[in-house]
């Protein structure tokens, strides 16, 4: 299995699914969706959070429990679906006290109502580590929904917020990297309080500007490569989205900004296209949803992803991800 | 954690969770429900297996899979609703090989297929346990859905199939009970490859006959202890619902038969109240799904649970259940 890596396995495991003819949009994509009739979709989406592999050291019950919310969360954003019921399977270790269960709760229901949505259902089991299995419900029309899979030659690539900060943080929290204080507080609220981009997905979606989407949880050249693979485009870089003070701190700490921009993980930006013509529809949408669209290149005929360096010229960019069992 | 127990760690957790207006039925049922509008309901359920915990000696990655499904089953089954998706969310081992992953997801499979639903996502992970988190989507009309808190006094009580083989099995595994072959092999069936009671939840649901219902999946003494609680009536059980064998078999182990009948868990059936007045009704569409439907006492205004002993005397039924954290 470490081997095998987490995309060998979910490949061996959808190979051995029969398929759904109410199963909307088809596998790989963000979401599950089942076809409830006139056009409605049921949306679903199941994401967990494993303690000993997630969970980095001074995050608290809380935000552990609300972060596995806001993961999930993050994908119907991506979508341009709202969250409308949360169900969460608990594994507790035997150990834990009732105040930590109290805080467990708490974030639960943060990252739930965050987003307008409830927690109303769960299952409790006793488990050696921490793992908080999240389920999220949502309806939407099935022609409303943005798939990874729409992008064509000629879109606009673009992202909201900025990259890198998990990047340096995770390499102060775990390697002791030593960070600006400014540089530092972003980042470490970006790992232990993750915000989703749900106002933003959902007011994009329905300017019908976007093409594909999805979000930016395994970094950001894992996105490009996988809405490239749904698309059947390539993708050239032409701008790094990454901000003045962290590309230099990067550098100061010895990473190259491109690295901490692209294979960062765990942020939950949408990576999207967009119609050239639909654009500054977009960039208004976005705007009245107080996030900035940032436009950082293009879709291309050409298959593969490529990143346009400060000599102007094409390097090719790196699929690689964060995979869990390849850690 | 292990002296709080399951049932209070359950509301403590309910306890820090906003109420949402359009959820139903309402907490403590056994499933969740969002309000579609037009007297239409999401049914959604999720139930975790932990393999240190849950899984028995014996039991392969296939039959573990197949099982974590059909537990979230078995609860849409005693509301009376179909199960049409299911996700599963899935901590690994970083040892699991390739067979036994495949094994896994043809289990997966399974426990939906069996039943007429599909598995249309989920989510991996690394975790020092195997866990799988089943997550199940169904829909009805709420106003079908049999919850827990319907039974009045003079309702028949009954149930689906026969107990005490989960515990006789169990015994035989966990402590090397010698039991007959004819009854191990009965009991290793049930527990290695469980049976959800689908049709014939959904065709005594249709009866309207039923005014509570619930799975025994955490014993039959506790079922009843959460429906006589959902509904403010008490049981008097007069007939044991265990197979003559199984009682012999029983005793011979030195275990009363009530015992095993009333304490085994892991057991799939339904525990029901029944209108008087449509009991033939219930009878004849439980023996149209091939199954018997039995008759083992009535709900009672005084609260509280009784059996009848041999002796024609009545004595208290404990309300203790399988619980994890207690194990």
């Amino acid at each position: 299995m470490a081997e095998l890596g987490e995309r060998k396995a979910i490949e061996l495991i959808w190979s051995a699914l029969e398929a759904a003819p109410e199963a909307y949009p088809p596998p790989g994509d963000d979401v599950a969706g089942w076809k409830l009739g006139d056009g409605l979709l049921a949306v679903l989406k199941t994401d967990m959070l494993v303690a000993s592999t997630d969970v980095p050291l001074g995050m608290s019950y809380y935000q552990a429990a609300r972060k596995a919310v806001v993961m999930s969360v993050s994908d119907l954003a991506a979508k341009g679906v709202r969250p409308l019921a949360v169900l969460a399977s608990l594994g507790l270790p035997r150990g834990i006290t009732e105040r930590e269960l109290a805080e467990l709760a708490e974030g639960l229901n943060a990252g739930a109502r965050e987003y307008g949505a409830y927690v109303i259902g769960g299952d409790t089991n006793e488990c050696p580590d921490l793992v908080i299995a999240c389920f999220v419900f949502g309806v939407c029309r099935e022609n409303e929904l943005v798939t990874r899979s729409g992008a064509r030659p000629g879109d606009i690539l673009a992202v909201t917020g900025e990259f890198g900060l998990t990047y340096l943080g995770l390499k102060a929290l775990l390697e002791g990297a030593e960070l600006s204080p400014k540089v530092r507080e972003r980042a470490l609220k970006v790992i232990l309080m993750p915000e989703a981009r749900l106002e933003a997905g959902l007011a994009l979606a329905k300017t019908g500007a976007l093409t594909a989407s999805i979000d930016s949880s395994d970094g950001l050249a894992w996105s490009l490569a996988e809405l490239s693979r749904a698309s059947g485009v390539g993708f050239v870089v032409e701008e790094l989205p990454i901000a003045p003070d962290v590309a230099e701190e990067a550098a100061r700490l010895g990473v190259e900004p491109a690295e901490a921009c692209f294979y960062g993980g765990e942020e939950y930006e949408l990576v999207l296209t967009v119609k050239p013509d639909a654009w500054e529809e977009a960039v208004e949408a976005a705007e009245r949803a107080g996030v900035e669209l940032k436009r950082i290149g293009r879709a291309t005929r050409e298959p593969g992803l490529w990143l346009r360096g400060p000599d102007g010229k094409l390097r090719p960019l790196e699929a690689r991800g964060w995979e869990h069992f390849r850690a």
